[in-house]
């Protein structure tokens, strides 16, 4: 379903949304440790197999779909949406977002809103979603305030578990 | 990959976990209205057809599980399972757990704990998932403490948006 998503588009006037293709790597694990929260969980050696075989496996995952904004050749914004039916709440669709990413330089531009307003306003409905989801670490104020003034409700907490 | 799950399979001496079917509808949508939170979201006619095609959605998509508990003849707890590729913390794949329902006069029973250990140490490691996530609304301070003696981690806020 979500390859019913109308990509490439253009999101700015400078910025193009694009599914992520394999040769991004390199680029995708630099804007993953753009940020200090970010950096510290991802691996001391970024050219790990691991990160080549997931990226392989999200491009392939019919239910994923791993989106890069791109400025000319440079990716300067990233986000990851998995579509999850479900049961409840009316067997209402879910659109999970992860991985938001916007490179430092072009934070506060309202590239990070562009981005969540395709999301809200052209991804979710090409795939049939009604809810759109995330979760956001608890120490990031600045993020929260971002997805509220978007108009996401922080109704739940997040819970995770490390095998 | 959830496809690997070896399901059924014994939970306790008395429950068995099986992967839902078109003709445990019924009983599902009873099991999600089992609570006074739940039921608040549910439709006024639990019947819709949304539900019926929410579930065949389900059991059709080769990333989601809805996985019931069953005593006889009788579902008695359900949860859903998604496996989320992805490149961030070392190409970390992700299990998502949405829906977790145990049936009151089952509560306080040991099943709760039975289900998410065998999410933890059976289901993540066949689907190959080193990390398992979840949100439970804010307003469910039991199931929080819940999750925190299993080991989870309550690191994230979970924000939602209804188009």
């Amino acid at each position: 379903m979500l390859d019913a998503l109308a990509l490439p588009t253009p999101l700015t006037a400078l910025v193009q949304l694009r599914r992520a293709e394999p040769g991004d790597l390199a680029q995708l694990l630099e804007l993953l440790s753009d940020d200090p929260l970010s950096a510290s969980r991802e691996a001391p050696y970024p050219h790990d197999a691991g990160y080549a075989r997931a990226l392989a496996q999200i491009i392939e995952d019919l239910g994923n779909e791993l989106i890069v904004g791109v400025q000319g050749a440079q990716i300067i914004a990233m986000l990851q949406l998995t579509r999850i039916p479900g049961i409840s709440r009316g067997g209402c669709t879910r659109l999970n977002v992860e991985a938001v990413r916007v490179r430092a330089e072009h934070r506060s531009s309202g590239l990070g809103t562009a981005l969540l307003r395709w999301v809200i306003d052209q991804a979710a409905p090409a795939c049939d979603a009604d809810l759109i989801q995330l979760t956001s670490d608890s120490s990031r104020a600045g993020a929260h305030r971002f997805y509220e003034r978007l108009g996401f409700t922080c109704s739940h907490l997040g819970f995770k578990l490390r095998r």
